[in-house]
């Protein structure tokens, strides 16, 4: 059974690496999974891991490097000659792991483990792999699977896939082609157990698949993967032809990032980073957005300034104004929120757009009479300035309608404009809600305070 | 091949389901995947459901019912008796969804569908998985799956997968357990496939496996199987009996799940809603957000209030009140986001807090010196007013500094004393910061005044 990976025991196997005990660091390594060992790796200084590398028998230690994240594995790739990474990593994994770990070294380095890689095959899979773009079925799929000709019988299919099946870790499907290579069909596992020996594979497989081809994003790769509850996902060339297959594992990933970099992009966050990044690396993610909110705030000042008589006459005015700005911006936050995940989910579904509006300017209409009326009713107990009273629960109002429209539209109209909408949601939104509410704000002073003295 | 659901397609089929063409509604059913079906589901009246329903074979409209939306398919439900829910649908589910199915169900019909069930093995198993809370690996699991003695032979063991597998869509993995019953381990199909049928499956079996307990909450399965790279996941009762398996298309419903609910939360929207949901529900998914946001306001108006006297003395003190609170908010909000997605995905990594508060403060000097110092040349070069100048700046660096300290903070603390850091990351944060950050602001206002004029 596998061990858990508990702070004690990580503490021991650290003391046995220290000390160079192999025994003890052998044993307790070989407890764990290899996703376990790479948390280990973080603790460790270059010697240290190349030590427990060498600990590892191969199969295992390419296991972990696979585990490790980009920049520890480059690190510490740089510090192995060519031929050992050939040899002792690259050779033991699927193509789709070797293609990533290959694609993160340098040109030069890049070219030598290719050339260090006996296997021919492996190495034109993984040179075929390289051409793709990351972030496309072809950058996402693996070069290994099962494949069977439809004219082939039950008996013949089990021997080529035993053959097959030596390439790869787990078998979930077994694609049928055509005798010209092109996918035609799926058959599982479950009708190849349920047929007698001498039935053909056209007979028992179905041709009810989804595939996608090479080129289609990651995005829509999981997107598919998700709605139809696929564990494989095929890949075809431009002309149909099986080529690979995309694992839901690699998929999980794509979606969890996809998830964390539309939440990091909400928060004003430009860049992929993780709380082990170096200071400087988080403060080039996040200062693009606070220029861009300062230059907001700049306008913002001189929105205002053009009421600084008023400000003067009546410096009650400037207390509410934090109240103003936030509801616009907690108002235009929440609408375009629900917008933005829905885009990126694609379950928006085929409600139109004006609908949307509407349904919108309900929601904000509820909540504008709701809070402004509360507003009311506490600045007349508890303020003697009815003209301020009214002047910030009217404005309060017309402000949380105006920010749900806003942040309704913009997602909508830079999805149509093919601009990222996630990144609407960020204090893009929010200073554009502030410098409209401010404006509105001082404008409904001067009207009301014009009123009520 | 699958026909892809276009508009046209839809429109199609809408026209000839309102017509009531039964041929020719069929025919472009057939070609679509339950997925796609349950999306047209939205645009029917409940009459023109079900006559869809009564079109699709009961495999098929069984499938469909578990792609719909809990709304729409608790609404479909109640229009049907209690025999045709069981015998039409239920009877073509696996156990998980029919659990799911009828856990939705009120009380009484419950229990009316649960005795309709023909087959008693099954109405046990879905008694049984009804019996789990909903969020645990209990209430995910379903009951079919492929179980295998230690002590079988290869031959018994194809024999009896054939027997179970009639009940399962897919196989992915073939369970070991001894005598007992006690899961001891996994057969892969390609051990299988490449042994010899006079092997024992004690010989060929492997015992690096990993499950989790009834009571396992959801998120843990989501990271255990995310972690692992598993498809499927074993779950054992308290004493590690074998008694069902989580696949991952369920937990990837609860990966998204999440993440837009941490993404909802961060917006200030406090319940699951769909851009589909009614105004009111929205309205009152959003309200407790806004309502803490206005009693911010409130607050931060009424520090404001103590320095009424400065703000009529120098009017344009009030023009930079937005900039500051919200740079103090946008800090406060990048800092939170990047700990509480580290704490959501489990990938805080081993550093102490105190490494991650200092390696905040010096991400906020950074940001601090680069921001204020834009702002004073800003202000240098485009404001004769020396005392503002100095003020806004030099509280603009104290205030971002402070921002950036609570923004870390604040989530860590709440995650200790077991409350959602999610949570904090909303409005919550950008209040605290706005009124901390405004009564640093007119403090130091007060101080360079006096000594500046």
């Amino acid at each position: 059974m596998s061990q858990k990976l508990t702070r004690e025991y990580l503490n021991e196997i650290l003391e046995a690496i220290k000390i160079r005990d192999d025994d003890a660091s052998q044993l307790m390594l070989e407890s764990l999974h290899p996703a376990d060992i790479a948390e280990i790796y973080d603790e460790l200084s270059i010697e240290e891991a190349t030590y427990l590398y060498m600990l590892l028998d191969p199969e295992k230690a390419s296991d972990v490097l696979v585990e490790l994240e980009e920049n520890d594995r480059e690190k510490f790739l740089n510090s192995l000659p060519s031929e050992v990474i050939a040899s002792q990593f690259i050779d033991h994994m699927e193509s789709d792991d070797a293609a990533d770990v290959i694609g993160d070294l340098d040109e030069e380095k890049k070219q030598e483990v290719l050339l260090h890689i006996d296997d021919v095959e492996q190495a034109g899979d993984i040179v075929d792999l390289l051409g793709y773009n990351e972030d496309t079925a072809g950058g996402l799929m693996a070069k290994e699977l099962i494949r069977v000709n439809e004219n082939w019988g039950v008996a013949t299919c089990i021997r080529e896939m035993r053959k097959q099946a030596e390439d790869l870790d787990e078998i979930y499907y077994i694609y049928v082609v055509n005798n010209e290579n092109l996918l035609i069909g799926i058959l599982s596992l479950k009708a190849l157990l349920l047929a007698s020996a001498s039935t053909k594979v056209h007979d028992i497989y179905s041709d009810d698949i989804r595939s996608v081809q090479t080129e289609a994003s990651s995005e829509a790769v999981a997107q598919i993967m998700e709605k139809y509850d696929l564990v494989v996902l095929p890949v075809t060339d431009s002309i149909g032809r099986l080529v690979g297959r995309i694992t839901i594992d690699d998929v999980v990933d794509v979606i969890r990032e996809e998830a964390e970099r539309d939440y990091q992009l909400a928060s004003g966050i430009t860049a992929d980073v993780e709380t082990t990044d170096s200071p400087a690396r988080l403060s080039r993610a996040r200062l693009p957005w606070l220029i861009i909110g300062l230059l907001g705030g700049i306008i913002v000042a001189a929105v205002i300034g053009r009421f600084e008589n008023d400000i003067q006459i009546n410096p009650e005015m400037a207390f509410f104004i934090p109240l103003i700005a936030a509801m616009a911006g907690n108002v235009g936050i929440q609408s375009s929120a629900i917008i933005v995940q829905g885009i990126a989910s694609n379950s928006l579904g085929l409600e139109s757009t004006a609908k949307k509006l509407s349904k919108e300017f309900l929601v904000a209409l509820l909540n504008g009479l709701i809070l402004s009326g509360l507003l009311f009713l506490y600045n007349f107990f508890f303020s003697d300035n009815l003209a301020l009273t009214f002047t910030v629960s009217a404005s309060l109002f017309v402000v949380i309608i105006f920010a749900a429209l806003f942040g309704t539209l913009i997602p909508l109209l830079l999805n149509r404009v093919k601009i990222d909408p996630a990144l609407a949601t960020g204090p893009f939104i929010t200073t554009m809600n502030d410098i409209m509410g401010l404006f509105i704000y001082f404008l409904m002073g001067r009207i009301l305070y014009g009123i009520f003295i």
